[in-house]
C-alpha cells in the first residue's frame, strides 16, 4: 500500500466505509474486488446480524479463504489427474 | 451459522480473538483456513502498522477475494483451452 511508478489509487466503498487500494491491478478489477467482499459481508451480517462490524469482515475473510483454499485444492487435483 | 444436524463447532483464534466456526466442514480444515487468514491478517497488519483491526479485516477480505477471483478465472480459461 504505497505510491509508486506504475501503481493505481482506487478508491472503493466497502459495506459502508471508503478505502483507498493502492497497487498494480486495474481499477475496474480492484473495484470488482471490492463489490465481491462487500457482497460476502453483507452475506455474512444476513446470517449473524448480532455481529460487529469487525467480526463480520474477520468471518468474511473466513469464508472467502476457505473457497479460495477449495479451489486450490480442486486446481491441484485436476493437475494429478492430468499427470497419470 | 447454527447449530443443527450434521454440523460441527470448532473454536479457532484468529488475530488474537476466539470464533466458534459451526458448518458442516471438519474442524481440521475449519483450524487450516482460521490459519490462513490469521497468517495474512498478520501480513496486512506488516504492511499497514497504522490500520486498526476492523480495516486489517476487511483488506485482508480484500486480498484474499483477489487471489480467489484469480484462481476463478484461471480455472475458466484453462476450461476453455480444453474445449478448443
Amino acid at each position: 500500500m504505497e505510491e509508486g511508478r506504475g501503481k493505481s489509487r482506487t478508491v472503493v466503498s466497502i459495506y459502508g466505509q471508503q478505502y483507498t487500494i493502492v497497487g498494480t491491478e486495474n481499477p475496474e478489477h480492484v473495484k470488482r474486488v471490492a463489490k465481491f467482499v462487500d457482497k460476502k459481508m453483507r452475506e455474512v451480517k444476513g446470517n449473524n446480524p448480532y455481529l460487529d462490524t469487525n467480526k463480520i469482515a474477520v468471518l468474511t475473510a473466513v469464508n472467502i479463504g476457505n473457497d479460495y483454499l477449495a479451489l486450490l485444492k480442486k486446481l491441484e487435483n485436476e493437475k494429478k489427474d492430468e499427470d497419470l
